[in-house]
């Protein structure tokens, strides 16, 4: 599979390695800054694309990777759609739901694979999790916890332009609480502050919050959110079912344990978030080449990205209304 | 300290055990059943109070223990008050919240010691998170999360006197909430359901819930109740602050490991709540004892008590308001 | 069951203590130092015996738990047989093999019922581990590693009566190695070192110590003992069969767990040996008297003393010879 | 770097993936089996080495990395010696003790720089016990309890030239004791048995064994190495120091946690010893590219390999005299 990848920032680096490393993937990379695309393709020893004409030209790609800013998202999206390309696209679609869900439709008009990156669905004790969901060995889920904390506080300017705390950081166990529980979020309610920096506040946004959904099926589902902790990066997952309890536990930075006087001192969590789920990128590039190679749709699709997004979007509302709030359908 | 014991069910026999182990306590018991009074007093070899009249009487009594059935509690209490004995009660002073107000107001008046059995409070594990939350150790608490979940759904004429999952249930964990944070209750958010027995919908009641707080002091707190796990009793406490975060973990039954081929097998959770909070009982009888022979006033107090009741209030509220709803001011 | 507890030093209280809650006992205590006694005694509400001759008095008495000092064990071992008591005796039942095998043969003639104090059979975990192998859900054990790390270096005054580290520590591991796996040992060796205290030597002792047992099935045992720990009260044991492996994990005094920087930081052991132990004294003394009331053998039996007896003559003798040396068979 | 591998089995495919994917190595690939050799390099787009003399070529190469079967080892040792190669070497140089003192000799007088490739010195964990010992953190190290347990038992044919249990397997674990204490290893006793299968004693091998070792510093060292375990590939390393201790516990494939009834259940160990160490290779690798471009003595050295084989000697004598054998000076 021939791959454009759009953008060279953070994660396009990130989809880089991947992509080098996948044995079916050749690449070449395009940035609006020439430069960053240059040192990307240079440590790969792969080319950089002179234009987005290029980049969207089937003759050279048969799919596209969408790494560059979010607000590009939706028209790369349907550039590559109209080339018939297939493509994989770095969530979101777009921040605005209406926008998003008018992308995704002319996407899926067009008929070219699509996967949205959440990129956690690829972490294998999430997948394990889900496993034991399926199997039934859980019975039936009824309450599902799901603990995301970041470690630092984001730069103000990103925080601007990242739809909040909701859209940004909580999207992705909204994505997860669906794949795991397989059912479909109902309503919202969410209580949020500005705990790590009240400047915050002035975007109109939170750095910590709760939020609770309710799913299809009955089954209740926690969320916690914090932007900034003082001990790493912390996410893990707990599912609570009729016929039994499964946790992804946190994970660790080494595996050593020092025992002193009245305590016992064990490494750390990961300093970082991307350390903890850098294997889920290339697992998820994986999932998308195999997919298209196969002719079956990639999952997780733009339309999962749009009911997350609108899980976002009722817990935004619910943070300032101080009411449960629905989750408006979204999928055709 | 001479100590009438009130009620020889269940908790009261549980009392005796502590009363009886308990070095400068001895004790009498009285139960309307006198059968049981009597049992639970010949285990112990002590004696039965022949009426309500000697349990309140203060030539033979220094102090009552209430832990007869929770619709005669306030009375108890009253009297007590008006015999000048200090009083130890199981919570609560009564389901409805004005008649609660109205007797703590009234043992207040008397100036009779007086403390409410929020045992959980004397668990080592939790005092242990109150010390890191008062030495700084944790830098300000951002987010309290709490898991209550039972063994087995209580039965259903239980349910029907019980005031629900929040009165009933969470209401220790609300007051924990307090004690550890040492900040007050502000407002509430909740959703639950009848997943685990659907009957219970017929007493209003749901046995599966999830309950956000928000706190004076802006720390956002979590809640999940759940009556019924096919694992065992399961409680544990997670506290974020600024400065990091601390666990009380759940405990096991056992410490043994077994490693078999892709598993490994640990002991279970204890089977039932009795098990892992038993200890706490008798550290909470001495806690009253020792605070009485001092002249200090007993904690937790009647009004620690109308707090973690108002929050149920309000949470009750929640339940099927889909609002935030505030938590009243219970003391003057 | 009337006993006449012999001895009201350290482990005499704490026998005492369990002989208090017993519900099928009744004692009195003894103690050449009288003073020590009658306090023993008072603390208990019981009585003090006046001399030897009352205590293996059978009219007063059933049974004698002898908690003296080890020099008087054989002695009143002895006379308790004699006078048809049953008889529950701290180990060892004298640091010389030869005359602990008389006496032990001595009692046995009797005909009255006599245990010895392994009381780490008692422990729960190590039952569990017991169970597992027996069950076969092990396979055939193969491996036994067991730990037994101490706080804190006892007194010269001690270590220069103790019989040394083999026969003083490591004579539980090495019943309990039995106990567990269910053979006999075979052949031992072992390497010695005075590291926490090189004055120990002039005891001919040692203060850390591995020692290899070959057991008769074929499986090995391995044991680590350490007089001083720099972090507490140490003890574990693993079993690796054929089929699987399980372990008594360490114990950690409380559960709570704090998430810092780059660290996770736990409850620590506990400190010391006794807080580990303690349920195991009234379990062991329970064992005790429901055999003696069932007309059953008591387990662990003087006998079982003597085998562990024996591997540590064998393990001292391994740490000077540098040869593996035999185990001698002490049992008829 | 231009590398030349030699050997393109298992563990030189191994060699090749790490070789690939390092920035400042190119290499080719040498086999006395064309296709093999093929096969590895086709898949990193490397070169086939047409034979031995241009696998020691200097013009053509800076390094050889021997990953060839265990008796060429010697022999490509002095042919790389001799043109002046760095040489990157698996262990153990030779089987014979002799023999292998006599190449490193050999390759010591040539001045070129030589590792051997005790990878578990590249584990991160390991590493990190000690840097706990030299930053004294756990004072002075006393007992060293290392645990070595294979997933299965290699075929009968493997066992008849590894040279025993104790030169295959804990010769890792030899060098890991002295690397982590920085101390010397001085005698040694050891019991051994064939417990996995018995038809190992026909090459005068067993599959289980307790091995002890005296350290230069008065440390005292256990090792366990087991053959073949039912519950995956298990090894561990625990540091006893007069000031704390440390452990590197066992590593588990996967970090879900099940809870039902009575029981706990976690992920197991790797299935394999492969997935345990995969990281330390590339690590190796790494030290030794690096050494050699700073000009530094690449470690561990030829000589570090010499010691360990020489403790397996002393215990593989061990085994049989039942004696406490005495580790000789290899080193000049």
């Amino acid at each position: 599979m021939r791959v454009a990848l759009i953008g060279a920032g953070f994660i396009g680096s990130v989809h880089a390695v991947n992509l080098a490393a996948h044995p079916d993937v050749r690449f070449d990379v395009f940035d609006v800054d020439t430069t960053r695309a240059r040192s990307v393709a240079d440590r790969h020893g792969t080319g950089v694309v002179a234009s987005l004409d290029d980049a969207f030209d089937p003759a050279r790609f048969d799919a596209v990777l969408i790494a560059s800013s979010t607000d590009t998202h939706a028209a790369h999206l349907r550039r590559a759609a109209d080339a018939g390309l297939a493509v994989f696209c770095e969530k979101p679609v777009d921040l605005d739901l209406d926008r998003a869900r008018e992308v995704s439709a002319h996407v899926a008009a067009r008929g070219v694979p699509a996967m949205v990156d959440f990129n956690r669905r690829f972490d294998r004790d999430y997948a394990h999790l889900r496993e034991l969901v399926r199997s039934g060995d859980l019975g039936d889920v009824e309450l599902v916890q799901l603990t995301s904390r970041g470690p630092s506080m984001p730069p103000l300017e990103y925080v601007a332009v990242s739809g909040g705390q909701m859209r940004d950081q909580a999207v992705h166990f909204f994505d997860l609480a669906r794949w795991i529980t397989g059912a479909e979020p109902v309503e919202v309610t969410a209580l949020g502050a500005a705990l790590a920096d009240p400047r915050i506040t002035e975007h109109g946004d939170v750095d910590t919050s709760v939020t609770s959904v309710r799913m299809s099926t009955g089954a209740l589902v926690q969320i916690d959110c914090v932007r900034r902790t003082a001990y790493g990066y912390d996410e893990r997952i707990e599912v609570h079912g009729s016929a039994g309890m499964a946790e992804a536990r946190r994970h660790r930075d080494g595996a050593v344990t020092r025992y002193g006087a009245g305590r016992v001192v064990e490494d750390g969590l990961h300093p970082g978030w991307f350390e903890r789920v850098r294997p889920t990128y290339a697992a998820a590039l994986d999932a998308f080449v195999t997919a298209v190679r196969e002719g079956v749709a990639p999952s997780p699709s733009l339309a999962d990205g749009l009911v997350a997004q609108a899980v976002a979007e009722a817990a935004t509302a619910a943070l300032t209304s101080g009411r449960t709030e629905p989750v408006l359908t979204v999928t055709p």
